[in-house]
């Protein structure tokens, strides 16, 4: 039966890095969308953006669109914002799925969720970059793409955009947890992520958060999304098919 | 060289789920029972069996079809049956192998070794039918058989049968530790088996218990009985070869 | 692009047990070299071989053979080995790759970094027997290579020699920390290795260690070396390729 995916994409990313799950689910039949979330659009000022901008992003596509059941899909960062879009848009969801994303409790900011020496490294860039945050490529290579070849890692670097550091220091309102929706939870864990370091991990450390929720794990990095596509489709498959 | 291996079935569920599993087996030569527990028959009064009924039932078994040289399996609850069962029977056993399976010391409760919540959960469910202890589809399909598409998840809900309270909440009397036998120990570890959560989980909280041991782990959830018997076969005959 | 790997055994092992895997990266064009550290060697007296004298041993093999832009890499008891070549001939290397290796901080052996009750057996053991340190045949069959069948267990245990207790027991010296090093840094993790017990793990406990490095995990136990090296060579290509 097929069903509507809206997908959201990390931190640094945009949109167009899901085109290639969602053309796989689209051959299978599914209405799948992947907006870009403000603040990571090019004409998009990085010293301006909140969360509560991206977030908005999300709500007024949706409410455009005049989309209903659809399952929201949020990667990494985006677990904030599809956090932020279930507490206000819950009657038009059917499920969420965090893939390796963050899972806020009311008031609680991505940099509250991450290792205090993360955070700290987060500030220091943003202060130096007017606002933006960047991530360095032995980082990224090392931590996010370790399952790639380095032609890979180097290509997908390239694609990456400077990130507003208020989306990830804003703290987020929300009317109530998580875990007590209506709505069904899943959590996919990709195995190989030391984006957090597994001493702090993804999962179970955020997922629990969810209450009860369907897990799904995987092998691969942070950035299965590029080193491994085809699989990770699979896994939002059976994350979100019912 | 065909071994006989005895496949002891989880709460809920009777010797009839472990059919496709003991047919590959089988096939392969070996000599496979997969009785049904007492308490988890059709005649079976469900207010009044305890977790002494349910182990002695298979220690009849054993004695009454003389088997030696056994390997003995118990999946989930069945880590309570099969404990109590090598406590007794020791000489008749080769291997004792546990698949996400409770093993307890002695004194123990299954609802002692489950989450605090889940044990208050159960009690209540249990009052409000008559000792009937019930798994919610929901509670089911998400973390219990989370790997199955829906129909799957479905059907096999619809074969399981209400387990005794009592045979959850009795506590086991051991001899001595089942780190402290002479026979070999194994356990088999589902690894997205979220029944018991993560951040409390089967391995290595429990299976650490049996001492010296013997790990195999599969990718799945907890009922790959259903989800993915093939793999579920492979992984007991590495547990039990030898 | 062809490199240069130096591959460094494990205790109880020599360099042949590396053989078979250096052929497989032979044939995709490498130069690679698994010598027998000093200790492990025949005419070794086990009883006055101290880790001081295998680290050399790798240190004398890499500059009597003038060998730079080196992968390092270095199974469970090479850690210590490697981790000791790295801070001595750090210009020579490219990058370090532990397998369920120990990575120590300066002044600890490798008996710190294992539960206390294996370091006291290890004493025992080595006391009882001059000093060499054996390893109970079930201890390597349950915990060291428990994805392989018995026959397989059993040829590969004759292969083994004894480990002088002192490589183990010698405290090391580091002139600065792993993870300040310049060199690139790589962890493997053997899913199924319980040689360390879960609760007590190899990733993150030691990995992390290292500072800013690469994970890359596969299935298998401490032994994949013997039960799959197809894919151990697949992993170490994968930490070690740039």
């Amino acid at each position: 039966m097929p069903v509507t995916l809206v997908l959201i994409h990390a931190a640094w990313h945009t949109g167009k890095d899901f085109e290639t799950i969602a053309n796989i689910l689209r051959k299978a039949g599914h209405t799948v969308y992947c907006p870009t979330l403000r603040g990571n659009r090019e004409e998009d000022d990085r010293s301006k953006i909140g969360l509560e901008d991206a977030i908005s992003s999300v709500v007024d596509f949706i409410e455009e669109n005049d989309l209903t059941d659809i399952r929201l899909v949020g990667h990494s960062y985006a677990g904030m914002v599809i956090s932020g879009v279930a507490d206000r848009l819950e009657r038009r969801l059917r499920r969420i799925v965090y893939i390796n994303a963050f899972v806020p409790l009311n008031g609680e900011s991505l940099t509250d969720l991450v290792p205090p020496c993360h955070a700290a490294a987060f500030a220091a860039i943003a202060d130096a970059n007017n606002g933006a945050l960047l991530l360095p490529f032995q980082v990224w290579r090392e931590t996010f793409i370790n399952d790639a070849d380095i032609a890979l890692a180097r290509s997908t670097y390239d694609r990456l955009n400077p990130q507003p550091y208020r989306t990830v220091a804003d703290k987020i309102s929300l009317q109530r947890p998580l875990s007590e929706m209506s709505i069904g939870r899943s959590y996919i864990n990709c195995q190989q992520d030391i984006s957090l370091p597994h001493s702090y991990p993804w999962h179970p450390r955020l997922s629990e958060r969810l209450g009860l929720f369907r897990l799904v794990e995987l092998p691969g990095s942070h950035e299965t999304i590029f080193s491994n596509p085809v699989r990770l489709a699979q896994a939002i498959w059976e994350a979100a098919r019912d």
